[in-house]
């Protein structure tokens, strides 16, 4: 009865937010902050749930869940998506509709329902089976940083692994498919029509590239870059950021092509900047926080930022560093590149600045792996592994990725 | 022997800075703040000139003066600068070299070695001849309003009217033909290489469109608007911030030239919005803000605004305004768009708010008449003329303008 930590990160947006709905080619990463999650089987034919950061706290008696024993595409996940089950998980759960807490029950049934073997198996046996599932993030939730993705992926892989279908022979790259299409089954349950972007950068790591309706290309060359997040704690908006843009492409379109156009060309420069090989890692950082200038500039122009966002670029712009907001703007979060050679001291400086705003800062990096998966020797308690902080989680050296 | 008073606008550039320089359309507009000129006529064969704006008061005898009484294409000024002529005058003159009171000394001269007639009348009559010239300015000097072409108008304007060029029959087009191009001889002088565009506004008022190596067009139908220009007092740099963008769009071709076809359209689009008919001002004004805004954007992702800048754009944002810099960027001006609906409260407050940061502020108009002549019925003091400040001169109902 082995027990399984399994780790997923969030995600930025890196190049290319408003553009991407245009048609335009947009950049993401993985972020360094994410989920960390442990699943142990149980014996009394209970599913534990601990996940402090959305006050979900519940146990399910796995006998009273409606189990699908086959589907079309197993393992995978059926193209459709099981409406029939969703509603009846819905009642099951009897939590308030469409919170964060309620979404994540759901997603996490959903994807029990068809996973789930040991049940079967506990019945004929007589054993109650069950088992524990928590998850600690780090990932602020609502901020456009893929928290829910990299829930979705951390519980994907949970379920897969206990149940045995990620120590399979298949390849690396199959399991990783497999990870990403439960995850992204997850992903709807919770968001109704998402992307399938956070996911894929979830599961994947390092940095992608995508466009509307084409598939999710991982950034050939991409080298992870450390980066200072700053939540402005000004709440995002992106429905109305989204309609505003429209409004004004549509009052002056001639204007606000060229400006897409060229987003969608800063894209393609990361892409060209990653590929030069053998080049001077300074450099790269030098024209990667140009590019970072330029689109967070245009997406100023295109009327999507915020006083807050602009306050995170005057101070770290007296620092020397380039910030740009990231995901659809009017508040929400900014990176800020920060380049090998800049010392600890300016980080601590300009952390404290912009902390004395009122914002939140987070050092992080972009572009690290993606899933992993970690089999511990013993089985823990809940309150153990929920003790445990960010730094605990980053130590562990072992981890099995799929990336 | 009559006085005149000549009276000049300033210019500002409304939308295209920068892009310019790489053959895409601009779009300036005569600014309300002008310069003012008295010249009448003397007895004693002195030429007596009075710029306090440059500390230039200087006397010079009319017979020292090199005179050409004829040339290819009088009255026109001669396709080619007088290079000689140019020599002798610097000789003549005295002062340091290249300084706005040398420049603004020699460009005088020069317009009078071939337009001043009285001379010769004087010597055959024994009447000594000469005259007074004086010039007030009301727009600061090298902040890139075309202070020295609203010299240079007023200074062609005032010789061509003293000296009879401006009375015959010829229509108003053909005399304003005649200022303009003894003007930009004016501006040679002073500049070396003027674009012939600041002598151009100055001449003719209004607003224009121009691209490099082309005719500057009148942009027809537009509307005098208010603005409040902001001087940052932070030094402009131009050659740098011509050369800061030029390394850019070396670096990122792709990205860059769309952003300048993104600020060639919004000249076009300025240019749509006033040939609109009948439409509602109000929605003019509301438009025109938007261009603003998105072409000050644009300049900061091309990376030539500044922290004072963006200090005028926080500031007039907070209260609903529109800014934009205006010239070459890295400091210098702002302009705020003052629509016809904010209330003389409002612009108070912005005002004190951008003086408390070291900002000079000024109410103006962007739009208004060009050259203008106004002939007295007696002669004046050089003092009492000095004495008349920016309202008296704009307080003057009658004068004649050549737009």
């Amino acid at each position: 009865m082995p027990t399984y930590f399994t780790s997923a990160p969030g995600k930025v947006i890196l190049f290319g937010e408003h553009a991407v709905v245009y048609g335009k080619v947009a950049t993401a990463g993985s972020l360094g902050l994410r989920s960390n999650t442990l699943i142990q089987n149980r014996t009394d034919g209970l599913i534990q749930v601990n996940l402090p950061d959305v006050q979900l706290v519940s146990a399910w008696k796995i006998k009273d869940i409606p189990h699908q024993t086959t589907w079309e595409g197993y393992p995978y996940p059926p193209s459709t998506m099981n409406m029939t089950l969703l509603e009846q998980l819905g009642t099951f759960v009897d939590l308030a509709e469409h919170t964060n807490r309620s979404q994540a029950a759901i997603a996490l049934l959903y994807l029990h329902s068809y996973l789930s073997t040991n049940d079967d198996v506990d019945m004929a046996g007589g054993i109650q089976g069950g088992y524990d599932f928590s998850v600690r993030s780090n990932l602020p939730v609502g901020a456009g940083l893929g928290s829910s993705a990299s829930y979705s992926v951390c519980l994907a892989t949970a379920l897969l692994q206990l149940n045995g279908y990620l120590s399979g022979e298949g390849t690396k790259e199959d399991k990783r498919d497999l990870i990403n299409q439960w995850a992204f089954q997850a992903e709807k349950v919770i968001h109704g029509n998402p992307s399938g972007i956070d996911n894929t950068v979830s599961t994947l790591g390092g940095a992608v590239m995508f466009k509307k309706g084409e598939k999710i290309e991982p950034l050939p060359g991409f080298q992870s870059l450390r980066f200072l997040l700053t939540n402005t704690r000004v709440p995002r908006e992106t429905q109305v950021q989204v309609a505003n843009v429209r409004k004004l492409q549509e009052k002056f379109p001639s204007v606000v092509n060229p400006m897409l156009d060229a987003i969608h060309e800063i894209s393609v420069s990361c892409k060209d900047l990653f590929a030069q090989e053998d080049q001077d890692r300074s450099h790269l950082l030098s024209r990667f926080g140009e590019l970072v200038d330029v689109n967070h500039g245009l997406l100023a122009a295109l009327g999507v930022s915020h006083p807050a966002l602009e306050k995170v670029r005057e101070i770290s712009s007296k620092l020397g560093l380039k910030s740009k907001l990231t995901g659809a703007g009017g508040g929400g979060c900014a990176l800020t590149l920060i380049r090998d050679d800049v010392t600890p001291e300016t980080v601590a400086v300009i952390k404290q600045l912009l902390e004395a705003e009122g914002f939140q800062c987070m050092e992080t990096q972009v572009g690290g792996p993606g899933v992993g998966v970690l089999t511990l020797g013993a089985p823990i308690t809940i309150a153990e592994f929920l003790s445990h902080d960010r730094a605990y989680f980053e130590a562990i050296q072992h981890w099995t990725y799929f990336s």
